[in-house]
């Protein structure tokens, strides 16, 4: 089972890594840029064959180490 | 138009960053986890009005900017 976690910045948390790749996306003259928010894409391979199980398991995960809670959200996807 | 572009590693291409993850996991006694994946998740917000265009001009910025195509694959949404 593959469990797809996205973390990313919360709405209002300046993210200078988006910001950097929007400029340099001006810079290289690419047009209609108006925003870059940039996060993390995490994968894991469970051996969990439950996706009730694997859903809970992995939202601890997320809550305990992948994502800052005070400035991050997440999302949590099974995909197999 | 938002596009959502994932940017991963290419497969046999060593992730340390995964695997920095998946022994913090083991350490904190998460049972089942075979493998731990980190990519990049780029949210760009378009004011471009066509997908096939938006589409067009995000796979270029893939290409030139937000993917370093010798080892890391990307793929591309756009979901409005």
């Amino acid at each position: 089972m593959i469990a797809i976690v996205n973390v990313f910045l919360k709405e209002g948390v300046l993210d200078p890594q988006g910001k950097a790749v929007h400029h340099a996306l001006d810079t290289m003259k690419f047009e209609g840029v108006e925003d870059v928010r940039i996060g993390k894409q995490i994968i894991i391979k469970l051996s969990e064959t439950s996706k009730a199980k694997a859903i809970e398991e992995v939202t601890k995960m997320a809550e305990d180490i992948l994502a800052n809670t005070v400035i991050e959200n997440y999302t949590i996807e099974i995909v197999e």
